[in-house]
């Protein structure tokens, strides 16, 4: 296809100049200025000889080997990560999909610089037990104004690992009092949770999907089934996995043989919570993500999520959707579980990355019913609240779900012409939104191909076997789909 | 005792005035001053109207059982809480121990008005694949300036329930390269730790203290046995439990009881290792706290310390020092576990609150194998170290341990006095540092002395059955000990 080329002959002087130039986006239907770089601009390869000397110093204190280069994040702007070798690359995958607005961001600039926030930086506070002012406020003109259909309730938290972690106790003790029919816990229970026995702690499970990721602290990963590496030599729960359909892309061309492979996951779900039940560890709850992230971006319809809601519903477990990396409209709906169309889609809905705090929303019965029950020191931090509600207000103002939208389907328009045109290297282009994916035929092509993609300003990330997945910030307009789509094409052109 | 009373005479126009003044440490080795308030102010009975109004308000979001009152973070002060309805405390509890020193001191309120640590703010990164340029110098300047003894390594994490977590499964993965003699993982122990079962998900252990607290996660809770409502309705693991020493106060006076209480429970712990090997649970470290905090305040000598360590060693066991509440220079020294006098006092150390973040220091052998196998998005938050490095400029420039040391020992002298003086009320007076409690008779008395504290202006914290705890900021000094003595001295003379 022929992509529009925009790397501009400005670069060179624009760079030696402000480094910063003002773009009036192509396709935005408002005109939208903003201090934004033009296109990527790479001085060496990456890492850079820079960020290889960093490398040394940081590997005397911890293990680099994870670590791709150094960033400037003070040139960065919008959708370009600079580095400290000067390389400018265009940024799909945002720190692990957590930059919401792109780097420095004016609004959130101005959050710092505002004299009236420096108390909320300063003093963190305890928010169970001495909260601020304005947190009731706040909470209001931040979370609770996106807050999911059917949930009132939310609790705020440091990342996401500590919000599916405090999500999963809410659901074992809301289980746990139903089962005694809400009366005081009996003096054997309370005298056996001290030291870790049934029945005071006792032998409840979380129901978890093959693929799935909900972090790495000791509860979450024992609902986490994606790699190996994070799994490995970390003790567990005996709790049921069950199939996550592994779906035909696209969607539309394989609904008959996609509903068929749900139809099954959703049978196999059913039955593993009756064996469980029968094993004495029945199911208090079942997580799922809308798309299963690390894991490969494994989508399923929104008929298996109504129908998966139900069987929890009818077995008596909590249903508990993982937001942390879907949420925050880079779905082009604020949550990806609003796909599903269900006026009352969870019990439980936990976040983190975009929204810049961690946290879950939940229906009102799953608020504990004791104080210190679901409890840290600080309960999150106020100041990430401040950032939010910034963010909510661009959102909104500069109509950024649309965008996600437009850019999403031109991105996903680019990858399946992309695999067509190059069908023995790339399948199965899939996303909602800009969260889009494609698989390369093996995994030493993918990564041959995100290397290479690097050294000419495209950083993307990876995830399940040999997926590529893009997540750009939600300022990511068609504009630097058609800039991603060319780099990617002069890969793949050159590729043997 | 005859407490001298500070409370100003020129409070009423102060506050009418600028809310601030500046005053000059009586007993500080050279003139400090500050912006500080001289003395508690009170308005309204606690929590006052406004802050009963927003708890009514929060509570529709949230549980706010645990709510103590409502703060006015801004108008606080060094070691004074302000509340919404005008009330200004002695805050002797600070977040939970987490304000290093003080409410909105300067030198914090430099760090972030300083336009080139905007960034650092505003672009929160992945730490762990894209760390900022300063991010080794910034790690080297702060954490690692304060490493302990033979650990040059050091992992931040969010918070510390997060740090305990990771540094549990450094431990599993240490204890199992150990056993696999450094060879690669076997495919069955790939395969089946994908679905948590052993041995790629081994039946490992950690040997924890009754009466400790590391956290609120699944696998810190696992090793939390301090009060049943953290735990009640959590599926646990079947880990070993040992006896925390309970010693007898002063410690000096009891030397022969105590030695014999400690020599129990270490004859104890190696019982347990040996029987939970036996079981196929091997203990693959031991957590314990150099002051077990929130059960109790319960202390031991650097003898059981020494000799718990030694065993560790004898059996192959990590050993970990959790130092979330006693780091950070509230016993005198930056970590209590200096105290002990150890050239090689611990594997790993953990820390959170007042380090601002969380995260752990460990030994060379500590550090995982592979990247990817300690992870997650954030890996902490460089804009905490930031704080971090000018707390600790604070720390060495105002000489806080020596001040801390100062105003321990008259804080432990004037409750030595006060038991001394209301035997039937308060005993068992302990502390290291300004990390002091006391206890009541009962755990009701001990509640009505806090309420009554709290309306005349000290705010302190509970811990254990009937104790109440101090955890003044650095900056508390004699001055504010006598301000608090002098409080608690009215109340236990009208208390029945």
């Amino acid at each position: 296809p022929d992509w529009i080329i925009y790397r501009s002959a400005r670069n060179e002087s624009l760079k030696q100049n402000s480094q910063v130039t003002i773009y009036v986006s192509r396709t935005a239907t408002k005109t939208v200025s903003e201090f934004e770089y033009d296109a990527p601009s790479m001085k060496t390869a990456v890492p850079g000889p820079k960020s290889q000397e960093l490398m040394r110093q940081l590997g005397e204190i911890q293990n680099v080997g994870a670590v791709h280069f150094f960033c400037n994040y003070e040139e960065s702007r919008g959708n370009y990560l600079v580095d400290v070798d000067g390389n400018r690359m265009l940024d799909v995958y945002t720190q692990i999909s957590s930059i919401p607005i792109g780097y420095n961001h004016p609004a959130l600039i101005k959050v710092m610089t505002n004299p009236n926030n420096v108390s909320a930086f300063v003093n963190r506070p305890a928010l169970g037990i001495l909260p601020p002012e304005n947190f009731p406020d706040k909470l209001f003109e931040s979370l609770l104004s996106i807050a999911p259909s059917g949930m009132s309730r939310v609790q705020t938290m440091a990342c996401g690992s500590c919000s599916n972690e405090n999500a999963f106790k809410s659901m074992f003790i809301w289980y746990r009092n139903k089962e005694r029919g809400y009366a005081s816990p009996s003096e054997q229970e309370v005298g056996t949770c001290m030291i870790n026995q049934s029945p005071g702690c006792p032998d409840l499970s979380i129901l978890s999907f093959m693929g799935a990721f909900h972090g790495r602290t000791m509860g979450c990963l024992a609902a986490t089934h994606s790699k190996a590496i994070h799994k490995l030599d970390i003790p567990s729960f005996d709790w049921p996995i069950a199939p996550f359909p592994k779906l035909q892309y696209p969607l539309e061309e394989f609904v008959r043989e996609n509903a068929q492979e749900e139809a099954r996951c959703l049978e196999e779900v059913e039955d593993l919570i009756v064996k469980w039940r029968q094993k004495g560890r029945p199911v208090a709850g079942i997580v799922i993500e809308p798309i299963q992230a690390e894991g490969g971006d494994n989508h399923a319809s929104p008929d298996f999520f109504s129908k998966l809601r139900n069987i929890a519903r009818k077995h008596g477990c909590a249903f508990h959707v993982d937001e942390v990396q879907t949420g925050g409209g880079t779905t082009g709906k604020f949550w990806a579980h609003e796909n599903w169309g269900l006026d009352d889609p969870a019990d439980v809905v936990s976040f983190s990355k975009k929204l810049l705090t961690g946290g879950y929303y939940h229906r009102d019965e799953l608020q504990p019913d004791k104080p210190y029950r679901i409890f840290n020191t600080w309960m999150g931090d106020p100041s990430k609240n401040l950032f939010l509600s910034e963010v909510l207000n661009v959102i909104r103002r500069e109509n950024l779900l649309e965008e996600v939208t437009r850019s999403g389907k031109a991105l996903l328009q680019g990858l399946y012409a992309l695999q067509t045109q190059y069908p023995h290297i790339l399948s199965r282009a899939r996303g909602q939104g800009t969260f889009c994916a494609i698989d390369a035929c093996n995994d030493a092509t993918r990564d041959s191909i995100m290397l290479k993609a690097r050294n000419k300003g495209l950083f993307m990330g990876s995830c399940g076997e040999k997926t590529i997945r893009f997540r750009p910030a939600l300022v990511f307009k068609e504009y630097h789909v058609h800039q991603l789509l060319n780099i990617l094409n002069n890969i793949l052109a050159e590729h043997k």
